[in-house]
């Protein structure tokens, strides 16, 4: 019971530290201002006599606290200052026009995009019916409350620069792109007006595409009517609440044996790195938490992955025994297992055998709840931007927009596209075969020598990234293809090392990673080139620094390359932390680390929450 | 960018305190056993001699790292010790079989009753479609993000008590009870099961109906439709989504200026301390933090209260002149408006005028968003309830439950309704009135001589607590009745006496407070009951504490009761401090009280998220 007593005591206790909090109020509303300590009268210290210890302590003690004061000030203002440049004044006239970049989406590459790009040279308008960017690489802690939603969001709005032609952002959906006209025509999202749907056009200078892709389920049936995705922040929300209510459910005294075990089943398609760390999530939900809460119902539950595949997280080195270090209770893998359909009965799968003649029997699981990672297919922007660049016939890939290395959508002007939306398609060499051969042939004589073919391969490095490989063994490329030692090479020989060549060309992964160093090269040299318009500007080049999955009971796998170790390989407690101390050191705001590193202290202290909101 | 030796370094730095992390997780995971302290080998302290000073400096700090490692590790363990009761172990066999409580909900009557009752004594059993238990007054907090949603939440199952016979928690709704079987038929609300609902029976011995109340729209048509309510969880995540998304659409090049307008007016029917809070916390929202994200729409923003009474807060002491304090920038308050009807065009309002004679013409003012906050109706269960016992003519209250002031429902046996679904109605005296004269009548003569009325009043005060006020005022009555000065009361006399007692009943308000002493009241009455069938206990006594309502700005008007100062009222920024000193001791939880704790000082520094998810 309250003591009325109590409570006025613990006011007037509270009021005496008003001062303080005033102070603290005053720097979080005016963000330009730099930190006032209120000025503290120091008595003027008598001469020190020597031989005399501590002739003003007082004095020094009130120094102690300005000094306190002072740091603790910094400290606070170091936190606050990041908002600086949050201000959009909305003042747009008076000054000459810049040209605009429109740029569509708010994830990894639009974000970095928006980050790194001078809104002093461009006027920056930002579309994404996101008005947040996700960490996403942290989405799957999400699904089971080992983070909250809030930790891994930050507003788009946030690095919305304030200059004289402030950043904009519009909450709207994409939906065309007018080539000709340069301009794109978005739509609403919200339907307010009555459900009345507003559009408008932008005009663009320079467009950037970075709309990102949307979850593939390769054709098979009932899919989108009884799977849960695992891409936005929404898709991790309702895992989570089908999750809580799938053991409440489970709870009920009217429920059957069978029943019970359908509901308790969770299946997991596709064994890649988020497919992955989901079931590693769950698997510590499940022995950290939902044992404590549900014992009765936890020896019912089953975790199961398939994957199509002889082994799951197979873009990771071999050297990661993925399924030995993957070894949780309750945890079922199975890989080479296809499947073919979904219904509410259950997931359909047929086992896959190398060789077999004829196709294996299926098999139904049951499940009560199923989330469908397997990989991503197009956005329907990207789609429609391919299909109108078609009659081109340089958009042929049908799974996302291609570009040249420099990041330039192919068959449009001024128009880029970068993260998952895009794959960078290099020309191939063989294309210009001919042409390539009489350009090297520096001597006329329709062969090339060594050093002719080493100047080639110089020469046409910045043009043909799929050369980067050989830039340093352009003799052993040459003497391999010179099989009858003539010292030089013909055309027919030249065709062969071109060809070999260009198979080498890679494809980078639909990654944060690469989006990420996408959006930051575009922005550096779109400010580049408006400084200096025939300024050659290097293409892009992708540094892997490395990959990381959880997989569950503190620890996780990591991949890290640099210059100088070619590939390094970890796996466990230690690559856990590393895990943890990356993926918070990578969190964009002061904010967001301090909250991530929150929620990490609150879940070891408190455990997961299954209130179901 | 990352440098991969500064990962490695980092990775290898975190490594080092691994053993500190692995006893916390300890901790965490064994709940029971006691905080075991790593053994630390203490130097043998070499023998003083006098006149040396400090000779084992070493041996002294260490002795404080182990000082300090037992106090941290005290802290630590009384956090997490709180986890103590959640374990159920689901084993019921082999014990005396109790009787059981069914317990309907998991509001502040339900959680106060499952706290308080003895579970030795009892089997509990809760049934409730919402597995939480929501901190209800901190809800408008949740509606702008100046506390997350889950810090006002805590699992129900966290209170479910673990005994010989565990407590019990079903996620369903109570949809019938068959009174003579003395079973409660329940369903799921989760429908899993290919959308087939699961419906079960629970036999109880004793029922606690704290289902609470529903949203009152008082008949206005377009409420449903049209509007946001502020009563749970989702409807503050609704709320929360709906403000930035009207701030987004009305940022859209498209809008035109009367759209932007109508999509940034909001408006809140009802001036009570739910909506006043809600219109406090919104215009801290707007003054905070949208100002400076959309400092070019703020100008439109238009807050409007529609109040039917004449004026807002008029539960609270008249002494708080509500409209002067609570006075905002762009916040209009109208009193004396009635709502008529919602359209998505606006809310229609007519001004209502005392002793006018031709209704006010309607006005309508368009809204984005409207968040209808005017009170509450009956339950769907508790008017199943009520028709159910119409035929004795007791449940005559179509608002609400009736119950005798012993909280037992009233036409019904082993049956409690208590919080918002139920009202304490004591007999009228007035029913029983010759039967009362003629007990009273100890001489037989007719007529009440005052010792004779005193006995009266002593003696009938446990039935008819209406008599409480009068209780030392007995006196005062009998000569206010007795107008003849003839020392006696007759028949007539004292029927006037009676009527004007019966009067005076008191409604308690549906307030947290009063369902939160119901819920322990009725536990400890049933625990008292089991102990002792025949003792007499007193009948339910609410004690008023105070209430609170934040205006905004860092101010809040309370009102305090005790039994020594009859009515304290305080407004302004101490009424704040006190207001969230309250609310954080109220907390329930260690959990809850750091997490709202940490989301204030959290809004302090970085504001109010504008992230929609």
């Amino acid at each position: 019971m309250l003591s009325v007593r109590s409570l006025i005591r613990s006011g007037r206790v509270l009021k005496n530290v008003r001062g303080l909090v005033a102070t603290s109020t005053r720097l979080n509303s005016t963000v330009v201002e730099p930190v006032v300590v209120e000025p503290v009268t120091v008595t003027p210290v008598a001469p020190v006599t020597p031989g005399t210890p501590n002739p003003q302590p007082r004095g020094k003690r009130r120094l102690l606290w300005v000094f306190s004061a002072l740091v603790g000030g910094a400290i606070v203002y170091y936190l606050v200052k990041e908002d600086d440049d949050v201000y959009v004044d909305g003042k747009q006239t008076g000054y000459p026009k810049k040209p605009r970049v429109v740029i569509l989406g708010s994830g990894w590459a639009a974000l970095s995009m928006v980050r790194d790009i001078d809104p002093n040279l461009y006027e920056v308008v930002v579309v994404s019916p996101r008005n947040y960017f996700l960490f996403t690489p942290l989405l799957p802690s999400v699904t089971v409350g080992t983070l909250d939603s809030k930790s891994v969001m930050e507003p788009i709005r946030k690095y919305c620069k304030r200059t004289n032609t402030p950043t904009q952002y519009y909450e709207a959906m994409a939906t065309d792109v007018d080539f000709d006209a340069q301009k794109v025509i978005c739509k609403d999202v919200n339907h307010l007006n009555n459900n009345e749907v507003t559009t408008f056009e932008l005009p663009y200078d320079h467009l950037v595409v970075s709309v990102g892709a949307i979850n593939n389920t390769f054709g098979t049936p009932g899919v989108y009517e009884n799977c849960f995705f695992l891409k936005e922040m929404e898709d991790a929300t309702l895992i989570r609440r089908r999750i809580l209510d799938v053991f409440e459910t489970a709870n009920l005294p009217a429920q059957t044996e069978a029943e019970r075990r359908r509901l308790l089943s969770f299946v997991v398609v596709g064994g890649g790195p988020n497919g992955v760390e989901f079931a590693a999530e769950l698997s510590d939900f499940l022995r950290e938490d939902l044992k404590k809460w549900y014992p009765h119902l936890i020896k019912d539950v089953k975790v199961t992955i398939l994957e199509l595949m002889d082994h799951i997280l197979n873009t990771y080195d071999r050297q990661i025994n993925s399924e030995k270090v993957f070894k949780r209770e309750n945890i079922d893998i199975r890989t080479n297992h296809q499947v073919t359909a979904v219904s509410p009965d259950g997931i359909v799968v047929r086992p896959v055998i190398k060789g077999a003649t004829t196709p294996q029997p299926t098999q139904t699981i049951p499940f009560g709840l199923c989330v469908w990672s397997t990989g991503i297919g197009i956005h329907p922007l990207s789609n429609l931007i391919r299909e109108k660049l078609k009659p081109n016939e340089i958009q042929t890939n049908r799974r996302a927009l291609i570009t040249d290395q420099y990041l330039s959508l192919k068959g449009a002007k001024n128009v880029y596209a970068l993260g998952d939306c895009a794959t960078i398609t290099p020309e191939l060499m063989i294309k210009r075969l001919e042409d390539l051969f009489k350009e090297a042939d520096a001597n006329g004589d329709n062969k090339l020598q060594l050093d002719e073919f080493r100047r080639f391969v110089n020469l046409q490095l910045p043009n043909y990234p799929q050369l980067e490989e050989y830039g340093k063994r352009a003799e052993e490329l040459f003497l391999e293809a010179d099989a009858d030692k003539a010292g030089s090479i013909t055309l027919d020989q030249f065709r062969t090392i071109v060809q070999k060549v260009d198979s080498k060309m890679k494809i980078l992964p639909a990654t944060a990673q690469v989006a990420s160093q996408q959006g930051a090269y575009l922005a550096k040299r779109l400010n580049a080139l408006s400084e200096n318009k025939d300024a050659a500007y290097p293409p892009f080049k992708y540094r892997h620094l490395g990959s990381f999955a959880y997989i569950g009971a503190d620890e996780a796998v990591a991949e890290l390359t640099n210059p100088w170790i070619e590939k390094y390989v970890l796996q466990g407690y230690g690559a856990w932390w590393l895990w943890r101390s990356v993926y918070l050191s990578k969190q964009f705001s002061m904010k967001n680390k301090l909250l991530v590193g929150g929620d990490w202290v609150k879940t070891e202290l408190f455990g997961r929450d299954i209130t179901r909101n």
